[in-house]
């Protein structure tokens, strides 16, 4: 074969139907959590957990869109091109004036929620090994940002300040998270055979991540004005959207290879850009890139959200050996991120909605948890199965209560400042 | 796992290179030809045969995007908003306007190129069979629409009365060209096995075209507005978009399952839609639904027809031994298609410009030449590896030839016009 083969593969009706299947049930999803004054992500990941679940029921139409890779994909260009939306509307200057605040959140809000799961665990699990309970609290680090940045973007937050403090601290948390799993991980490795663990490994992975941030800043920095000045000497249409998409998914792809995840560079990719580079572009062009890319964000972004409802497995909940250990888990993560707050030093600022705005684990807590059940320690899994029931579960808990706990903190202190 | 997992595959980034490689390289490409005065399709065309080839100097870099399923869905994706845009551009009532002169232009579109080509198969192999000969007229018979919408959008012609007749034409040809296919192949079935073959299972498959095109129509018309006025009682933003794609998903979905190619299901949906169903719902969301698709067709258009290049493999050129053959049945079927003027009876229509128009294969052709190489007959493929050659020639200079043909004819027609 030669050229495309429209039709050919029977994968892309399917597609076809999943997406149009997913778009409407965000929309009614989100427009009745809207109606209850909730924000309307969770309206679609509950959506996803109703037809995610709905074979308990006999229904099994849409099961294919949980194990389709490409549906996978489009979720996640989804969800890079959300976080490039909101590195837009920021950018580097205010990232770093909230820099040294946002180390200080994401430093404590990795030590806090680890110590306390760790204790959860030695609690729960005696039995089991101190790198199992050490892994525990390498779970309950991370903080997965896609939740938290669609409920500010919702809300029209993202300019605040508070908003900058943990967008901040998310990325330097991903750095963080990473390096404590690799430093946990070559532990449990280490002890299993009785190698000693080098800290030049942990060192390569720090460097990296920074590298990655510092080159990606100052060369986009540099580069971004110069190639947009150049566009305009092109005569083509689109020239800005086209650029500014190339220029968002180089920065994920690279943020990938320099060991962090997409969406860390496509928020890079957004900070960078700034209005100032494309000016001439935007006027040629008659384009406001935030209302080009909204569109495509419309298109993609709830089928990330969707595609997360889906993967739930409600059946966890019924585990009641595990529910226990959940709840305690579930309430370490959760508290454990309110000592963020402590980190948020200048007056005026909103501590609380900085520690609401770390709990969700989303995808990153359940991507530790699943390396924990491969590990193997003297000869049996790190993490045990009621161990991943229980962390599966906490991520579902604090990926849903987040959105309203936002929308209700952001209420509060409008009355507040009343 | 129960959540999606970022970047824990590790087919994402490598998407998101690809996909900025191909919209940068696009672009690029489109600029070139526009500056010479050709369509920009034709740009990005050649831009993918170029990396699609970059094999041939050692560059593989760019050879996993035309194996990736993820990527093709894209590109279909892609080609299905785009017959969405240019249907949005036409309505039923115009379409039924031109609905008897589309109908004699694609019978004779079928007809004529089929024949040249059945002759041709004659007088290059001769010791080929009948069905051999007739399968070789069956590749020549159905058009590929998309690059003739592409093209007549980016010139701002769809509202012409010509650009209405190739459109219907084109589905038509869709209906017919499966047909045609399924009565050879049936044929063929029958030869080899000396059974005799069902007139039943012909009239089964125009029937359910046939169906899928009346039922769409006249339950999409009476659907829509209702609908739309529907959603004015909802709250959420961004609706129009959101049914508009999932209206239009739909339909090429349900195109697929009665037979059809999703470009027709989508290209329905735009001419079912009309201004007036959605008016007060754009109004509310002061959003013109062409100005919204617009952005997320900039982004994945240009991956299809990149897509259709790369998968050109120039070394078919360089078989003296198909070329003869490939000449004689690529003049076939340019020529063959230029019959169809015949049937554009109305005065001051240029016939020529529906005749262009009906010129490219595209994956249509290779389809049902694939199909062919598949089929066996008295032990041996009915279509032979020197006949496929020649057929994915024919393919691909048909399609690089319309856009520059299309190009001149209407800057022929201005100059006569003035």
């Amino acid at each position: 074969m030669a050229l495309a083969t429209t039709g050919g593969a029977d994968i892309v009706p399917r597609i076809l139907l999943g997406l149009a299947v997913v778009l409407l049930l965000a929309k009614l999803g989100g427009e009745l959590f809207e109606r209850v004054g909730q924000p309307a992500v969770l309206g679609e990941l509950l959506a996803g957990i109703a037809i995610g679940n709905a074979h308990v029921f006999g229904l099994t139409t849409f099961d294919f869109l949980r194990d389709e890779a490409t549906f996978s994909v489009l979720a996640e260009i989804g969800v890079v091109l959300l976080l490039f939306e909101v590195g837009l509307e920021s950018n580097v200057k205010e990232m770093l004036g909230v820099g040294p605040m946002a180390l200080a959140v994401a430093v404590i809000g990795v030590i806090v929620p680890s110590v306390l799961g760790f204790g959860a665990a030695v609690l729960f699990y005696p039995e089991e090994s101190f790198y199992a309970h050490l892994f525990v609290g390498t779970i309950l680090c991370a903080t997965s940002v896609g939740i938290t940045a669609r409920v500010l973007k919702d809300l029209g937050r993202l300019d605040q300040r508070e908003s900058k403090i943990i967008l901040g601290a998310a990325v330097i948390d991903d750095v963080l998270g990473l390096v404590t799993l690799a430093t946990v991980t070559g532990m449990i490795a280490a002890a299993d055979s009785g190698r000693s663990m080098g800290a030049g490994a942990i060192v390569a992975i720090v460097g990296k991540a920074a590298g990655f941030l510092l080159v990606s800043v100052l060369v986009g920095l540099w580069l971004s004005p110069r190639l947009f000045r150049l566009a305009t000497y092109l005569r083509s249409k689109g020239l800005l959207l086209t650029l500014s998409l190339s220029f968002c998914f180089l920065l994920a792809f690279a943020a990938h290879e320099f060991g962090l995840a997409p969406i860390v560079g496509s928020f890079t990719a957004g900070l960078i850009l700034e209005e100032g580079h494309y000016r001439e572009l935007a006027r040629r062009e008659a384009m406001n890139l935030h209302h080009a890319l909204q569109p495509i964000a419309a298109f993609l972004v709830p089928v990330f959200f969707v595609l997360m409802g889906l993967r739930v497995d409600v059946r966890v909940f019924a585990d009641p050996s595990v529910l226990g250990f959940a709840a305690v888990l579930t309430a370490a993560a959760i508290v454990g991120k309110q000592a963020c707050s402590a980190a948020v030093w200048e007056r005026g600022l909103d501590r609380i909605l900085v520690g609401i705005g770390m709990v969700p684990r989303g995808e990153v807590g359940l991507i530790f948890a699943g390396i924990g059940a491969t590990l193997i320690l003297s000869g049996h899994a790190v993490v045990t199965p009621p161990i991943f029931s229980a962390a599966v579960i906490m991520v579902i808990v604090t990926t849903l209560v987040t959105p309203p706990l936002l929308k209700w903190r952001f209420s509060a202190k409008r009355s507040v400042s009343r």
